[in-house]
Protein backbone atom coordinates (compact mmCIF):
# COMPACT_ATOMS: atom_id res chain seq x y z
CA UNK A 1 0.00 0.00 0.00
CA UNK A 2 1.04 3.54 -0.76
CA UNK A 3 2.86 5.67 2.51
CA UNK A 4 2.88 9.12 2.31
CA UNK A 5 4.79 11.84 4.88
CA UNK A 6 2.73 14.68 5.02
CA UNK A 7 2.74 17.34 7.44
CA UNK A 8 -0.50 17.89 8.55
CA UNK A 9 -2.09 16.96 11.68
CA UNK A 10 -3.39 13.23 11.66
CA UNK A 11 -6.83 12.43 13.23
CA UNK A 12 -10.14 10.61 12.51
CA UNK A 13 -12.11 12.83 10.19
CA UNK A 14 -9.26 15.43 9.16
CA UNK A 15 -8.94 16.21 5.18
CA UNK A 16 -5.27 16.31 4.68
CA UNK A 17 -4.26 18.10 0.92
CA UNK A 18 -1.33 16.77 -0.20
CA UNK A 19 1.67 18.50 -2.17
CA UNK A 20 1.37 19.14 -5.83
CA UNK A 21 4.15 16.56 -6.14
CA UNK A 22 2.47 13.88 -4.36
CA UNK A 23 -0.76 14.82 -5.62
CA UNK A 24 0.55 14.20 -9.30
CA UNK A 25 2.07 11.01 -7.68
CA UNK A 26 -1.17 9.39 -6.59
CA UNK A 27 -3.21 10.44 -9.37
CA UNK A 28 -0.94 10.70 -12.75
CA UNK A 29 1.41 7.94 -11.36
CA UNK A 30 0.02 5.66 -9.24
CA UNK A 31 -3.68 6.34 -10.88
CA UNK A 32 -5.49 6.14 -7.41
CA UNK A 33 -9.04 7.85 -7.53
CA UNK A 34 -11.86 8.60 -5.52
CA UNK A 35 -12.01 6.32 -2.71
CA UNK A 36 -8.69 3.82 -3.11
CA UNK A 37 -6.87 3.74 0.25
CA UNK A 38 -3.05 4.70 1.65
CA UNK A 39 -1.66 5.55 4.08
CA UNK A 40 -0.57 8.55 6.16
CA UNK A 41 2.36 9.69 8.78
CA UNK A 42 3.68 12.59 10.21
CA UNK A 43 6.43 11.73 12.56
CA UNK A 44 4.08 12.14 15.43
CA UNK A 45 0.81 10.70 15.39
CA UNK A 46 1.58 7.40 14.12
CA UNK A 47 0.36 5.77 11.10
CA UNK A 48 -3.00 6.58 9.56
CA UNK A 49 -5.27 4.76 6.62
CA UNK A 50 -6.85 7.54 4.39
CA UNK A 51 -9.00 7.46 1.36
CA UNK A 52 -8.46 9.98 -1.97
CA UNK A 53 -11.97 11.97 -1.13
CA UNK A 54 -11.79 14.42 -4.13
CA UNK A 55 -10.17 14.65 -6.87
CA UNK A 56 -9.87 17.85 -9.14
CA UNK A 57 -7.49 19.40 -11.86
CA UNK A 58 -5.70 21.32 -9.87
CA UNK A 59 -4.64 18.28 -6.81
CA UNK A 60 -6.38 15.86 -4.80
CA UNK A 61 -7.67 15.70 -1.14
CA UNK A 62 -7.58 12.97 1.66
CA UNK A 63 -9.92 11.75 3.84
CA UNK A 64 -8.46 10.56 7.59
CA UNK A 65 -9.76 7.36 9.08
CA UNK A 66 -8.35 5.35 11.28
CA UNK A 67 -5.39 4.59 12.97
CA UNK A 68 -3.04 2.22 11.97
CA UNK A 69 -0.10 2.42 13.99
CA UNK A 70 1.23 3.99 17.25
CA UNK A 71 3.77 6.42 16.82
CA UNK A 72 7.03 4.99 18.02
CA UNK A 73 10.50 6.41 18.67
CA UNK A 74 13.15 4.42 16.41
CA UNK A 75 16.51 3.98 18.32
CA UNK A 76 18.53 7.14 19.16
CA UNK A 77 21.07 6.82 16.14
CA UNK A 78 22.39 9.62 13.73
CA UNK A 79 24.99 9.11 11.19
CA UNK A 80 27.74 11.76 10.37
CA UNK A 81 29.17 11.32 7.23
CA UNK A 82 31.57 13.45 5.31
CA UNK A 83 30.63 14.53 1.87
CA UNK A 84 31.38 12.37 -0.52
CA UNK A 85 30.46 12.22 -4.12
CA UNK A 86 26.88 13.08 -4.91
CA UNK A 87 25.57 9.70 -6.27
CA UNK A 88 27.25 7.90 -3.00
CA UNK A 89 25.75 10.49 -1.03
CA UNK A 90 22.15 10.16 -2.14
CA UNK A 91 22.83 6.55 -1.60
CA UNK A 92 23.96 6.99 1.95
CA UNK A 93 21.06 9.08 2.96
CA UNK A 94 18.49 6.21 1.31
CA UNK A 95 20.17 3.98 3.03
CA UNK A 96 20.35 5.73 6.49
CA UNK A 97 16.11 6.14 6.25
CA UNK A 98 15.73 2.42 5.61
CA UNK A 99 18.47 1.35 8.27
CA UNK A 100 16.62 3.55 10.70
CA UNK A 101 18.73 6.63 11.22
CA UNK A 102 17.52 9.42 13.18
CA UNK A 103 19.22 12.35 11.71
CA UNK A 104 22.13 12.59 9.14
CA UNK A 105 24.61 15.59 9.39
CA UNK A 106 26.87 16.01 6.65
CA UNK A 107 30.59 17.11 7.44
CA UNK A 108 33.52 18.38 5.64
CA UNK A 109 36.82 17.16 6.43
CA UNK A 110 40.70 17.50 5.12
CA UNK A 111 40.08 15.66 2.34
CA UNK A 112 36.12 16.14 1.64
CA UNK A 113 36.28 17.71 -2.02
CA UNK A 114 33.65 19.46 -2.01
CA UNK A 115 31.78 21.42 0.89
CA UNK A 116 28.23 21.71 -0.70
CA UNK A 117 25.24 19.74 -1.55
CA UNK A 118 22.21 20.05 -2.25
CA UNK A 119 20.53 19.04 0.77
CA UNK A 120 16.85 19.82 -0.66
CA UNK A 121 17.62 16.85 -3.07
CA UNK A 122 18.84 14.56 -0.31
CA UNK A 123 15.49 15.80 1.70
CA UNK A 124 13.62 14.31 -0.69
CA UNK A 125 15.16 11.02 -0.84
CA UNK A 126 15.23 10.78 2.25
CA UNK A 127 11.56 11.00 2.39
CA UNK A 128 10.69 9.19 -0.42
CA UNK A 129 13.06 5.67 1.55
CA UNK A 130 10.92 6.57 4.72
CA UNK A 131 7.90 6.06 3.00
CA UNK A 132 8.98 2.77 0.97
CA UNK A 133 10.89 1.05 4.16
CA UNK A 134 7.74 1.87 6.43
CA UNK A 135 9.08 4.05 9.02
CA UNK A 136 6.76 6.37 11.05
CA UNK A 137 9.16 9.60 10.41
CA UNK A 138 11.52 11.09 7.95
CA UNK A 139 15.52 11.36 9.03
CA UNK A 140 16.32 15.01 9.86
CA UNK A 141 18.69 16.01 7.27
CA UNK A 142 21.55 18.71 8.50
CA UNK A 143 23.03 21.25 6.84
CA UNK A 144 26.96 20.67 5.77
CA UNK A 145 29.29 22.12 8.88
CA UNK A 146 33.27 21.29 9.61
CA UNK A 147 33.94 18.09 10.90
CA UNK A 148 36.17 20.04 13.80
CA UNK A 149 32.85 22.12 14.12
CA UNK A 150 30.64 19.82 14.77
CA UNK A 151 33.22 17.80 17.30
CA UNK A 152 33.64 20.64 19.08
CA UNK A 153 30.02 21.23 19.36
CA UNK A 154 29.50 17.19 20.42
CA UNK A 155 27.08 16.46 22.96
CA UNK A 156 29.38 14.29 25.53
CA UNK A 157 26.80 11.97 26.24
CA UNK A 158 25.99 10.42 22.68
CA UNK A 159 28.92 8.02 21.86
CA UNK A 160 30.53 7.99 18.33
CA UNK A 161 31.03 4.97 16.39
CA UNK A 162 34.28 6.00 14.37
CA UNK A 163 34.37 3.48 11.74
CA UNK A 164 38.24 3.99 11.56
CA UNK A 165 39.38 2.40 7.51
CA UNK A 166 42.99 2.86 8.70
CA UNK A 167 42.18 -0.06 11.04
CA UNK A 168 44.71 -1.24 13.95
CA UNK A 169 48.29 -0.38 12.71
CA UNK A 170 50.22 -2.22 15.42
CA UNK A 171 53.22 -0.01 14.59
CA UNK A 172 51.04 3.27 15.91
CA UNK A 173 50.54 4.18 19.24
CA UNK A 174 47.08 5.93 18.72
CA UNK A 175 46.61 6.19 22.38
CA UNK A 176 43.88 8.21 23.67
CA UNK A 177 40.68 7.33 25.53
CA UNK A 178 39.65 4.82 22.99
CA UNK A 179 42.79 2.68 23.07
CA UNK A 180 43.05 -0.26 20.17
CA UNK A 181 40.00 0.06 17.39
CA UNK A 182 38.02 -3.28 18.11
CA UNK A 183 36.32 -5.13 15.43
CA UNK A 184 32.67 -3.54 15.16
CA UNK A 185 30.17 -6.02 17.34
CA UNK A 186 32.74 -6.45 20.02
CA UNK A 187 33.49 -3.02 20.26
CA UNK A 188 29.57 -2.02 20.71
CA UNK A 189 28.95 -4.56 23.03
CA UNK A 190 31.45 -3.72 25.29
CA UNK A 191 30.38 0.30 25.09
CA UNK A 192 27.00 -0.79 25.69
CA UNK A 193 23.53 1.37 24.72
CA UNK A 194 24.35 4.34 27.12
CA UNK A 195 21.83 6.90 28.15
CA UNK A 196 22.54 9.71 25.37
CA UNK A 197 22.29 8.17 22.46
CA UNK A 198 25.11 7.19 19.37
CA UNK A 199 26.08 8.56 16.39
CA UNK A 200 28.02 6.47 13.37
CA UNK A 201 31.04 8.38 11.47
CA UNK A 202 31.92 7.83 8.04
CA UNK A 203 34.85 9.17 6.75
CA UNK A 204 35.52 10.41 3.04
CA UNK A 205 36.90 8.47 0.48
CA UNK A 206 40.56 7.93 1.19
CA UNK A 207 40.00 8.19 4.57
CA UNK A 208 40.49 10.66 7.46
CA UNK A 209 44.02 12.54 7.28
CA UNK A 210 46.05 11.67 10.15
CA UNK A 211 45.60 14.23 12.67
CA UNK A 212 41.87 14.35 12.14
CA UNK A 213 42.31 10.47 12.71
CA UNK A 214 44.47 11.12 15.92
CA UNK A 215 42.42 13.53 17.21
CA UNK A 216 38.97 11.55 16.43
CA UNK A 217 40.70 8.73 18.55
CA UNK A 218 41.73 11.17 21.23
CA UNK A 219 38.04 12.23 21.75
CA UNK A 220 36.09 10.54 25.00
CA UNK A 221 32.92 10.00 23.21
CA UNK A 222 34.35 8.37 20.36
CA UNK A 223 34.58 4.16 20.41
CA UNK A 224 36.85 3.23 17.33
CA UNK A 225 35.72 0.03 15.69
CA UNK A 226 37.06 -1.68 12.54
CA UNK A 227 34.93 -2.73 9.58
CA UNK A 228 36.97 -5.97 8.55
CA UNK A 229 40.45 -6.46 6.68
CA UNK A 230 39.42 -5.08 3.27
CA UNK A 231 39.25 -1.63 2.64
CA UNK A 232 35.08 -0.52 2.27
CA UNK A 233 33.71 2.52 -0.15
CA UNK A 234 31.72 4.61 2.30
CA UNK A 235 28.63 3.73 1.13
CA UNK A 236 28.93 0.02 2.17
CA UNK A 237 30.93 1.21 4.98
CA UNK A 238 27.80 3.54 6.05
CA UNK A 239 25.34 0.33 5.42
CA UNK A 240 27.52 -2.00 7.67
CA UNK A 241 28.25 0.42 10.66
CA UNK A 242 24.05 0.84 10.51
CA UNK A 243 23.64 -2.56 10.42
CA UNK A 244 25.93 -3.85 13.10
CA UNK A 245 24.52 -1.19 15.40
CA UNK A 246 20.88 -1.68 15.00
CA UNK A 247 22.00 -5.52 15.28
CA UNK A 248 24.22 -4.86 18.70
CA UNK A 249 22.33 -2.23 20.33
CA UNK A 250 19.10 -1.02 18.46
CA UNK A 251 15.83 -2.71 17.03
CA UNK A 252 17.38 -5.47 15.23
CA UNK A 253 18.56 -6.83 18.48
CA UNK A 254 16.57 -9.97 20.35
CA UNK A 255 13.69 -7.90 22.18
CA UNK B 1 48.62 1.91 -5.05
CA UNK B 2 47.17 0.54 -8.40
CA UNK B 3 46.32 -3.35 -7.84
CA UNK B 4 45.06 -5.32 -11.23
CA UNK B 5 43.32 -8.40 -11.22
CA UNK B 6 45.68 -10.77 -14.06
CA UNK B 7 45.61 -14.60 -15.04
CA UNK B 8 49.13 -14.76 -15.58
CA UNK B 9 51.07 -17.07 -12.99
CA UNK B 10 53.25 -14.61 -11.32
CA UNK B 11 57.16 -15.52 -9.48
CA UNK B 12 60.07 -13.13 -9.21
CA UNK B 13 61.39 -11.94 -12.91
CA UNK B 14 58.16 -13.36 -14.62
CA UNK B 15 56.92 -10.79 -17.16
CA UNK B 16 53.11 -9.99 -17.30
CA UNK B 17 51.10 -7.80 -20.09
CA UNK B 18 48.25 -6.62 -19.27
CA UNK B 19 44.96 -6.76 -21.39
CA UNK B 20 44.73 -3.71 -23.85
CA UNK B 21 41.75 -2.18 -21.06
CA UNK B 22 44.04 -2.78 -18.71
CA UNK B 23 47.20 -0.99 -20.18
CA UNK B 24 45.12 1.61 -21.66
CA UNK B 25 43.71 1.86 -17.69
CA UNK B 26 47.44 2.18 -16.81
CA UNK B 27 49.30 4.29 -19.48
CA UNK B 28 46.53 6.68 -20.41
CA UNK B 29 44.12 7.22 -17.47
CA UNK B 30 46.51 6.62 -14.74
CA UNK B 31 49.32 7.82 -16.81
CA UNK B 32 51.91 5.38 -15.47
CA UNK B 33 55.46 5.27 -17.24
CA UNK B 34 58.32 3.16 -17.32
CA UNK B 35 59.41 2.35 -13.63
CA UNK B 36 56.42 3.05 -11.89
CA UNK B 37 55.22 0.44 -8.74
CA UNK B 38 51.76 -1.46 -9.04
CA UNK B 39 50.64 -4.53 -7.30
CA UNK B 40 49.10 -7.55 -9.26
CA UNK B 41 47.26 -10.84 -7.76
CA UNK B 42 45.79 -13.58 -10.04
CA UNK B 43 43.91 -15.51 -6.92
CA UNK B 44 46.62 -18.38 -6.60
CA UNK B 45 49.81 -16.97 -6.17
CA UNK B 46 49.18 -13.77 -3.75
CA UNK B 47 49.82 -10.05 -4.27
CA UNK B 48 53.19 -9.33 -5.96
CA UNK B 49 55.05 -5.89 -6.59
CA UNK B 50 55.35 -5.26 -9.88
CA UNK B 51 56.93 -2.61 -12.32
CA UNK B 52 56.06 -1.03 -15.80
CA UNK B 53 58.84 -2.52 -17.82
CA UNK B 54 58.02 -1.43 -21.47
CA UNK B 55 55.76 0.94 -22.43
CA UNK B 56 54.91 0.96 -26.75
CA UNK B 57 51.71 1.99 -29.02
CA UNK B 58 50.55 -1.56 -28.65
CA UNK B 59 50.01 -1.86 -24.86
CA UNK B 60 52.37 -1.93 -21.98
CA UNK B 61 54.47 -5.15 -20.33
CA UNK B 62 55.03 -5.36 -16.33
CA UNK B 63 58.02 -6.79 -14.87
CA UNK B 64 57.12 -8.47 -11.51
CA UNK B 65 59.32 -8.26 -8.75
CA UNK B 66 58.65 -9.24 -4.90
CA UNK B 67 55.67 -10.99 -2.77
CA UNK B 68 54.18 -8.49 -0.97
CA UNK B 69 51.18 -10.57 0.52
CA UNK B 70 50.71 -14.54 0.59
CA UNK B 71 47.64 -16.04 -0.80
CA UNK B 72 45.00 -16.56 1.74
CA UNK B 73 42.09 -17.93 1.65
CA UNK B 74 38.50 -15.61 2.45
CA UNK B 75 35.79 -17.02 4.60
CA UNK B 76 33.31 -19.53 2.95
CA UNK B 77 30.91 -17.49 2.07
CA UNK B 78 28.76 -17.22 -1.16
CA UNK B 79 25.68 -15.06 -2.03
CA UNK B 80 22.60 -15.90 -4.03
CA UNK B 81 20.77 -13.20 -5.27
CA UNK B 82 17.57 -13.06 -7.24
CA UNK B 83 17.51 -11.25 -10.27
CA UNK B 84 16.55 -7.58 -9.52
CA UNK B 85 16.91 -4.55 -11.82
CA UNK B 86 20.49 -3.56 -13.15
CA UNK B 87 21.34 -0.71 -11.45
CA UNK B 88 20.57 -2.61 -7.95
CA UNK B 89 22.48 -6.01 -9.17
CA UNK B 90 25.42 -4.29 -10.30
CA UNK B 91 25.69 -3.02 -7.00
CA UNK B 92 25.31 -6.00 -4.98
CA UNK B 93 27.79 -7.68 -7.01
CA UNK B 94 30.16 -4.73 -5.98
CA UNK B 95 29.66 -4.79 -2.50
CA UNK B 96 29.57 -8.77 -2.66
CA UNK B 97 32.95 -7.96 -3.75
CA UNK B 98 34.04 -6.06 -1.27
CA UNK B 99 32.53 -8.28 1.59
CA UNK B 100 34.47 -10.87 1.09
CA UNK B 101 31.76 -13.02 -1.14
CA UNK B 102 34.01 -15.87 -2.80
CA UNK B 103 30.85 -16.48 -5.55
CA UNK B 104 27.36 -14.77 -6.67
CA UNK B 105 24.98 -16.98 -8.05
CA UNK B 106 22.02 -15.35 -9.76
CA UNK B 107 18.17 -16.94 -9.48
CA UNK B 108 15.34 -16.59 -11.08
CA UNK B 109 12.02 -16.34 -8.74
CA UNK B 110 8.65 -16.21 -9.51
CA UNK B 111 8.26 -12.96 -8.88
CA UNK B 112 11.83 -12.06 -10.80
CA UNK B 113 10.86 -9.92 -13.84
CA UNK B 114 14.26 -10.58 -15.66
CA UNK B 115 15.12 -13.63 -16.50
CA UNK B 116 18.51 -12.53 -18.01
CA UNK B 117 21.61 -10.20 -17.24
CA UNK B 118 25.02 -9.32 -18.77
CA UNK B 119 27.16 -11.21 -16.86
CA UNK B 120 30.36 -10.26 -18.57
CA UNK B 121 29.62 -6.70 -16.79
CA UNK B 122 29.25 -7.68 -13.58
CA UNK B 123 32.39 -10.11 -13.63
CA UNK B 124 34.09 -7.10 -14.68
CA UNK B 125 31.96 -4.65 -11.95
CA UNK B 126 33.35 -7.92 -8.92
CA UNK B 127 37.28 -7.53 -10.83
CA UNK B 128 37.22 -3.68 -10.59
CA UNK B 129 35.95 -3.95 -6.69
CA UNK B 130 38.06 -6.78 -5.90
CA UNK B 131 41.27 -4.42 -6.99
CA UNK B 132 39.82 -1.84 -5.08
CA UNK B 133 39.23 -3.45 -1.81
CA UNK B 134 42.14 -5.10 -1.56
CA UNK B 135 41.16 -8.79 -1.94
CA UNK B 136 43.12 -11.65 -3.42
CA UNK B 137 40.92 -13.02 -5.47
CA UNK B 138 37.80 -12.00 -7.81
CA UNK B 139 34.48 -13.25 -6.67
CA UNK B 140 33.06 -15.88 -9.57
CA UNK B 141 29.56 -14.27 -11.16
CA UNK B 142 27.88 -17.80 -11.94
CA UNK B 143 25.76 -17.72 -14.95
CA UNK B 144 21.94 -16.88 -13.55
CA UNK B 145 19.52 -20.29 -13.01
CA UNK B 146 15.99 -21.27 -11.78
CA UNK B 147 15.92 -20.78 -7.96
CA UNK B 148 14.22 -23.76 -7.91
CA UNK B 149 16.92 -25.63 -9.67
CA UNK B 150 19.49 -24.26 -7.44
CA UNK B 151 18.14 -25.35 -4.29
CA UNK B 152 17.45 -28.81 -6.07
CA UNK B 153 20.95 -28.88 -6.60
CA UNK B 154 22.05 -27.45 -3.29
CA UNK B 155 25.34 -29.18 -1.28
CA UNK B 156 23.32 -29.84 1.72
CA UNK B 157 26.58 -29.38 4.05
CA UNK B 158 26.50 -25.78 3.21
CA UNK B 159 23.50 -23.64 4.93
CA UNK B 160 21.79 -20.90 3.95
CA UNK B 161 20.41 -18.01 5.16
CA UNK B 162 17.59 -16.75 4.19
CA UNK B 163 16.93 -13.07 4.83
CA UNK B 164 12.87 -13.44 5.04
CA UNK B 165 11.64 -10.05 4.57
CA UNK B 166 8.52 -11.24 5.21
CA UNK B 167 9.87 -11.94 8.89
CA UNK B 168 7.98 -13.64 11.76
CA UNK B 169 4.13 -13.38 11.28
CA UNK B 170 3.02 -14.81 14.38
CA UNK B 171 -0.19 -15.72 12.69
CA UNK B 172 1.08 -17.96 10.71
CA UNK B 173 2.85 -21.23 11.29
CA UNK B 174 5.75 -21.57 8.92
CA UNK B 175 6.53 -24.87 10.84
CA UNK B 176 9.66 -26.76 8.50
CA UNK B 177 13.08 -27.46 9.53
CA UNK B 178 14.10 -23.96 10.60
CA UNK B 179 11.54 -23.02 12.79
CA UNK B 180 10.60 -18.96 13.58
CA UNK B 181 13.07 -16.83 11.76
CA UNK B 182 15.46 -15.21 14.38
CA UNK B 183 17.56 -11.79 14.50
CA UNK B 184 20.61 -12.77 11.94
CA UNK B 185 23.31 -12.09 14.35
CA UNK B 186 21.52 -14.81 17.52
CA UNK B 187 20.48 -16.77 14.53
CA UNK B 188 24.22 -17.18 13.17
CA UNK B 189 25.87 -17.67 16.66
CA UNK B 190 23.33 -20.42 17.01
CA UNK B 191 23.81 -22.02 13.49
CA UNK B 192 27.50 -21.55 14.07
CA UNK B 193 30.46 -21.87 11.41
CA UNK B 194 29.76 -25.22 10.54
CA UNK B 195 32.50 -27.55 7.79
CA UNK B 196 30.12 -27.23 4.64
CA UNK B 197 30.30 -23.24 3.87
CA UNK B 198 27.55 -20.82 4.01
CA UNK B 199 25.88 -18.85 1.59
CA UNK B 200 22.89 -15.56 2.00
CA UNK B 201 20.52 -15.54 -0.02
CA UNK B 202 18.56 -12.71 -1.08
CA UNK B 203 14.83 -12.46 -2.84
CA UNK B 204 13.65 -10.21 -5.35
CA UNK B 205 12.05 -6.62 -4.42
CA UNK B 206 8.10 -7.20 -3.72
CA UNK B 207 9.82 -11.01 -1.84
CA UNK B 208 9.50 -14.39 -2.41
CA UNK B 209 6.17 -15.95 -3.72
CA UNK B 210 4.46 -17.45 -0.07
CA UNK B 211 4.65 -20.92 -2.10
CA UNK B 212 8.58 -20.21 -2.58
CA UNK B 213 9.10 -18.54 0.68
CA UNK B 214 7.09 -21.95 2.88
CA UNK B 215 9.59 -24.37 0.48
CA UNK B 216 12.60 -22.47 1.76
CA UNK B 217 11.98 -22.41 5.31
CA UNK B 218 11.50 -26.13 5.55
CA UNK B 219 14.94 -27.00 3.86
CA UNK B 220 17.35 -28.16 6.52
CA UNK B 221 19.68 -26.39 5.37
CA UNK B 222 18.19 -22.50 5.48
CA UNK B 223 18.06 -20.63 8.76
CA UNK B 224 15.85 -17.97 8.10
CA UNK B 225 16.73 -15.01 10.11
CA UNK B 226 14.72 -11.15 10.17
CA UNK B 227 16.75 -8.02 9.34
CA UNK B 228 15.01 -5.71 11.80
CA UNK B 229 11.52 -4.08 11.52
CA UNK B 230 12.22 -2.24 8.29
CA UNK B 231 11.56 -3.16 4.53
CA UNK B 232 14.94 -2.97 2.91
CA UNK B 233 15.97 -3.20 -0.77
CA UNK B 234 17.49 -6.00 -1.80
CA UNK B 235 20.93 -4.02 -2.13
CA UNK B 236 20.84 -2.62 1.22
CA UNK B 237 19.63 -6.31 2.78
CA UNK B 238 22.74 -8.08 0.60
CA UNK B 239 25.07 -5.87 2.52
CA UNK B 240 23.43 -6.01 5.81
CA UNK B 241 23.17 -9.76 5.71
CA UNK B 242 26.80 -9.76 4.90
CA UNK B 243 28.22 -7.50 7.11
CA UNK B 244 26.34 -9.52 9.69
CA UNK B 245 27.76 -12.63 8.76
CA UNK B 246 31.40 -11.36 8.57
CA UNK B 247 31.38 -10.40 11.90
CA UNK B 248 29.72 -12.97 13.34
CA UNK B 249 31.53 -15.63 12.11
CA UNK B 250 33.47 -14.48 9.21
CA UNK B 251 37.24 -12.51 9.13
CA UNK B 252 35.31 -9.44 11.00
CA UNK B 253 35.19 -11.51 14.05
CA UNK B 254 37.79 -11.02 16.93
CA UNK B 255 40.24 -13.78 15.69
Amino acid sequence: MIRLSVPDPLAAGAKVDPSPEQARYLTAVMRLSVGHALLLFNGRDGEWRARVDQVSKRGCRLAVEARTRDQAAPPDLELVVALVKRARLETIVEKAAELGGRRVRLGTTRRTNADHTKVTRLRAIATEAAEQTGRLDVPEIADPERLERLLADWDPGRRLMFCDEAGDDPDQDWGGAGGRARPAVQALEKAGLGLGGWAVLIGPEGGFDPEERARLRALAFVTPVTLGPRILRADTAAVAALSLWQSTLGDWAPG
